[in-house]
């Protein structure tokens, strides 16, 4: 296990790597096998019996396989945390721990499955056709602008939930802190003037859904500046978002954006020195959200702004998406939900909020471990779950 | 529940039914996750270092992630069982059952895959993309020929084993079956005639496999009859087969090949008259394969055969796989095996028939439940695995 140039020093007997030896997942049977009886029932002849029912009636696969329970966790290891392209098989330690959440959180059966990258077609492609393995399939830790065009053309393709957490994991829990920010201060979602920094997977997701839950001024910023349709650099996504956001025409440096702006939702990876916070205005608020290395420090932030929150469990307000996938999912799942819509990601924003008891500017959000998170988002979620009712055709019909 | 003209009827309370109530699998974590130290170590911040270090060496992905313990089973539903073509979803109860038996017997973690089906093209393209996930590959219910082509350019393109269980798992029990039967019966099996009926999967791999075995003299049937070269209408494998095969040039239906022979195996799903079964020659060994209905009742095969073998439980010489593809893969998995070759199927196929201590004409094959055969079974191809040694590549190069 000695280090080459090329190999990060591994420490077999640290922590960590002992955490990860022989991975994190296992697979069990739920039924026992003690003899040919049991054989004979859990595989052939009899399970002959179920596969015919289940070929004639697909809707009775979720009763009678454990799909109904099961997540595939997909990603091509492109865009894994903040280290970039590493590849599928460096991606899967992140995949195995997510796992790990899903169950924990929710009792959930989550599948890692790490794909060889491609273009948008072909993991559409190999992703839709494995899909009648699963109940649900959250994507992972895939690079934009790729994300968008394979979570839209699966949600076209599919009638099982897609969801790319990096995208609208985190647009929720951000949305469940701002609107207990905003309670705390005594404001409005309406009135508020917003700058997110970052139009990458988080970013756009992000934008959208504040401007769904109400908040009329958004102004995104990626690394050249403020979004606004005069820039000639713009394409795609980055285009769509310069159209319908910005909304007094602001462009320029981040800094121009952030003069008198009420919210910093920082999703960048960049950093944001203290002068440019100090532009904010009174009262302001501040996601800063690049993990580990927030845009600027919660403690320099402090000094100008009335909340911060990061990704970080070691400061208060710790913006986490384990608040929302697990009850998502959960909730998805029990309902038989065909997708995951908008309206069920504010109902989730809405119950992690009230989850707070008492929001105060250094609790905006629950805390990571707090009983009952993932049973309060799904029991929010399921009502507002679109359900096929009895399927009549295949999964990918 | 009630039954609808397209539905079987389905009784939640029967015990097959029941046994299957939420499926036969479920996921679990291997490490405990407490609190935020150990949230910290299985995912963000602490999981980044794995990764980087997977990323830069790949081969540590087996030692640090579950898929080095990890083999999926795949289907797209296309011969499931006895039962045809009946789709990915119909397919999930065995493949469940599969991976339950693959943890039983050899403690690894089987995780089902089913999928649309398409071309040949489209299914390689779909498994190799999601390969990185898995240690092997373990291909299943899926229709000829297209099976022989998907397993031959998977074992190409990828370097994890791939084996398509119902050709070689079924072929590697017959040949030790076939083993203990001429030991029996004082044989050689260099002096066999042999008649295989079923030119599917598990017709061409055990034809292969008696072949590589020493056997020379196998006349293969289809539904037509004899397989020769004169016969037009043949294509693909089995044109092939009838090149390789069939050394007195015989020509006619399946009794014409019966005349003399000494082993009758089939795996047809087809039926074989008593009148033909009297044709063979003295001390004759009939493997009636076809599940649940052998092509000839033992009973009645055990009037004109000196041992009879089976794919049932209920009578003598069970040939079920199960002996075979737990300790194949175990083996396989604990040697880093790039691929299965045939040298490692003969070396099974002698291990499991060397488990029967003393062999008879009702016991040519150890029990399903006897100890240790998954274990002798992976001792005997943990030897001859081929391997990469310190991979330097990804797994798709």
């Amino acid at each position: 296990m000695a280090a080459s140039p090329h190999v990060p020093y591994v420490d077999p007997e640290s922590p960590v790597f002992r955490a990860h030896e022989g991975g994190k997942l296992g697979v069990h049977a739920t039924k026992p096998l003690r003899d040919r009886d049991d054989l004979s029932l859990l595989y052939t002849p009899g399970v002959a019996e179920v596969s015919l029912a289940i070929a004639a009636d697909p809707a009775l696969s979720t009763r009678y396989t454990a799909r109904g329970n099961t997540v595939a966790v997909i990603s091509d290891g492109t865009a894994v945390l903040g280290l970039g392209d590493i590849g599928p098989l460096g991606a899967m330690p992140v995949m195995e721990g997510k796992a790990v959440l899903f169950k924990h959180f929710a009792g959930i059966d989550a599948i890692p499955v790490v794909m060889e990258s491609g273009s948008v077609d072909e993991l559409v492609e190999a992703i839709a056709r494995i899909a009648p393995s699963f109940g649900g399939i959250n994507l992972e830790d895939i690079s934009a602008p790729r994300c968008f065009d394979i979570e839209e053309q699966l949600k076209e393709r599919l009638d099982i939930p897609v969801f790319h957490d990096d995208q609208h994991g985190t647009a929720i829990v951000v949305l469940a802190g701002l609107m207990n920010a905003v309670a705390v201060l005594g404001r409005a979602l309406a009135d508020l003037r917003v700058v997110v920094s970052g139009a990458g997977a988080a970013g756009v997701a992000v934008t959208r859904l504040l401007q769904r839950a109400g908040v009329r001024d958004v102004v995104v910023c990626d690394s050249r500046g403020i979004l606004v349709p005069a820039r000639q650099d713009l394409t795609g996504h980055k285009s769509r978002l310069a159209a319908s956001t910005n909304p007094r025409g602001l462009s320029g440096r981040l800094a121009t954006a952030l003069e008198g702006a009420d919210v910093f939702v920082g999703v960048s990876g960049g950093t944001v020195p203290e002068h440019e916070v100090a532009l904010m205005a009174p009262d302001a608020m501040v996601f800063a959200l690049a993990n580990p290395t927030p845009e600027v420090h919660p403690e320099v932030a402090r000094r100008h702004a009335a909340i911060v929150a990061t990704g970080r469990s070691d400061f208060p307000n710790q913006i986490n998406n384990v608040l929302a996938f697990p009850g998502i999912f959960r909730g998805a799942l029990d309902a038989g939900a065909t997708q995951i819509t908008e309206a069920m990601k504010l109902a989730a924003a809405r119950a992690i909020a009230d989850l707070v008891e008492e929001p105060t500017v250094d609790r905006i959000v629950p805390s990571v471990f707090q009983e009952g998170v993932a049973e309060a988002v799904a029991a929010a979620v399921r009502e507002l779950a679109p359900t096929a009712g009895h399927r009549e055709r295949p999964v990918l019909g």
